[in-house]
């Protein structure tokens, strides 16, 4: 694997989850392989998990970590041929991203959707820039569309805890105050997918996720109906993508908050979320607070799925 | 020992010293002890000593390290059960304390008192929330009401400087143009209480500390009284703890300046200050250049202290 | 060697030259120099290239590193005796500087010209505390008047891609939208009369170099003139030196940016540049995309030339 940005790089789960499981059972095995190897974090948005969680995994690894904070929206990159650099620019990226792949063996980006342009945001620019010109393998803390190393965390906690082959896993949309990005419930989505398990989005009207995502699932605007029988309940607030509300707050209806009545609903499912979460909008104190919840088991995770992601990447350099 | 917060937590305190003190001998001799281990250090409240010392403590013992700056005030967590958290605070602690120990195998926390409710401080409501929640081994970078690390740091300085047994050591307020918390002066008669030394406490009426950790000090008003035949001089300045003053500057009177003269009266004694400290406010230039001036090796010895507290608690892992 | 500040630190140039190449031939070999040993970067002032590529090597050696970024301007250290500190700076560099060198082994200072007091700039007035009074080796991660890792890395890529025992280096001004130090262009003239190669400085009247810096090279207010049979083009921004124009902006002449047609005179000339670099100010798209353009490998040879720095302070502890 030389990038990872998506579930398709993983190849075959079933192995990708072994190797997950296999450091979960002693994380430390692998200490001699990251020896004299060097990631490089760079988050063009804030973290606390993420970056918390991938600089334990590299160090797990016995590689060396460094952490470049861009302040947000500070670092202005050019991007464009033939601009004459006399603004508030100071670098061009043709320059910036190859120095940066000079100091280190394994980058890692973060970097949000801006919600200014769809289709900016939607080709993945800064994540396919370091890809193309920083000459190091590139794995995603966070992209535009998508966050793979929380779902791949996701799978693995599913994996844990469920008690069929083939798990109902239902993604449910929740209000929250901010116009949030979809790549948490894009990135789900895809995840679940790949995983063949019986997957269903609920979301109000309005609320639809891009049908690359969306794949094979079932779409069900009946919150209600969608928790019946559930096994996983995974519940996400996400801002429109459809035009011509991209980016943009429909609705923040309360009675989609998940509760004790809707998890009565289910098949004793357990409650998920990638965090941070806003409690009674998302969720009631009683469910996240539940011994169905399994928040953060599902971030402890984060870890694991962050270390089998970068041992494949440092046996590939 | 399992937190370290105060100094009960070190019990027997000649055994803590001897241990101090064998480590100073040679810092690297217990590389292997934090092996695979990994040191969590937040920050509420910016850091320059603390941060720098505790990093090397752990790097000594060959701990990982990672350090988390909460920018001041602004990572607001909900506290709070029932709360709709659709407001201005992303996050409740109940997610985020535990999250941050998933990550990590001991957490070192600094967050100062806020002068906003005095209840609040004293009862040291986010260390304790670390305590309590994240499932982790947690030590105090400095608190609201103590700062076990620099008072370690003070009685191994105060050890290695004494000509008596039991020397007299005086803490004495002076001015300073901000209003500053207790925590270091309450944590050193607190150690000075532990210790056992000839203990004097000296400031103008109005500043009296909070007599738990006053505890079996004298108390003297009058400045060169306290100071006369006094072997280690201990400044700092403090707000006014009693109410209804909690957290005001009552007095910019520099005739607590310490100075020469007032250093004349003692048993030539030592000078300390925690540092940073405002010249010509605390202490002359005169005094604190002098021969008797320990503040230098006082600020080193906050590795030693880290260090101590630090193998004390990989130990006991 | 105990201090880097500028060449003459270094001693013979081809022995450091050696040193380096060895380094670059497996830069891992020396990984057991640094074991048990700190450095401490500090930060005045920004950094990307020279942060990453310090710590970088930094850990090439096996030492520990600690950032201590100062935020621009806002930690104030008094400086004079004498003061009552009861404004905003809050600590005295006579306290604050031995501090850090407590908890350190050696000492890296980032502290750029301030254009605010000519003679205090080129006194070095901080870099100079830190040597004085911190107690430790400490080298410059640019400071006031000379950016020395870089002017080694530069050299250090002219060896490897000169043609000739003693080639034709050029450097020449090119305009800016910002005041800039002369840092770079100061320290890069001082490694090139160090080397003893045929140097030629090209500006536009009013930009002459400080004439320490200036030493033997020719000065040429034709650029294209400097230019012809050049076999390395090293182009920079500064602002003015000579009174009463000191840090001023002189010049935003266009007709001095590198283009296809002045590199046509050259010699087939490398183009050299330090980084960050505004295209189609300082450089054209076509030259700095061109095959002859080395600023990217010139960038890499940081981590070099820093390493061979680290290695000899190492070496000399």
């Amino acid at each position: 694997m030389k990038n990872f940005t998506c579930v398709k790089d993983l190849g075959d789960l079933q192995v990708a989850l072994k190797e997950a499981f296999e450091i979960k059972k002693d994380r430390y095995q692998f200490c001699e392989l990251g020896k004299n190897k060097t990631l490089l974090m760079i988050f063009f948005n804030s973290s606390l998990r993420t970056r918390l969680s991938t600089q334990k995994a590299a160090m797990n690894l016995g590689m060396n970590t460094m952490v470049l904070d861009v302040n947000q929206g500070a670092w202005k990159l050019e991007t464009e041929r033939g601009v004459i650099m006399d603004g508030d620019k100071p670098e061009h990226l043709l320059e910036a991203v190859p120095v940066m792949g000079c100091y280190c063996d394994i980058i890692g980006v973060r970097s949000f959707a801006r919600f200014e342009n769809k289709e900016e945001d939607y080709n993945e620019m800064i994540l396919n820039q370091f890809i193309k010109y920083s000459g190091r393998p590139v794995f995603s803390m966070e992209a535009a569309t998508r966050h793979p190393l929380q779902s791949f965390a996701d799978l693995i906690t599913i994996e844990e805890y469920k008690k069929t082959a083939r798990p109902k896993v239902v993604l449910t949309w929740a209000p929250h105050p901010k116009a949030l990005p979809q790549a948490v419930p894009n990135s789900f989505a895809e995840w679940m997918n790949a995983a063949d398990y019986e997957f269903v989005i609920t979301h109000p009207e309005g609320y639809e996720l891009d049908p690359q995502f969306v794949g094979n699932a079932k779409v069900e605007y009946d919150q209600k109906k969608a928790f019946k029988g559930a096994d996983f309940v995974y519940a996400k607030n996400w801002a429109a993508y459809a035009d011509p509300n991209y980016g943009q707050i429909l609705s923040l209806d309360r009675s989609w908050t998940v509760d004790e009545d809707k998890m009565a609903l289910t098949n004793n499912a357990y409650f998920m979320h990638c965090l941070p979460v806003r409690r009674n909008m998302i969720v009631t104190d009683d469910v996240i607070e539940s011994p169905q919840s399994i928040v953060i088991q599902e971030a402890a995770n984060r870890e694991i799925s962050a270390q089998a992601v970068l041992k494949r990447m440092l046996e590939n350099l």
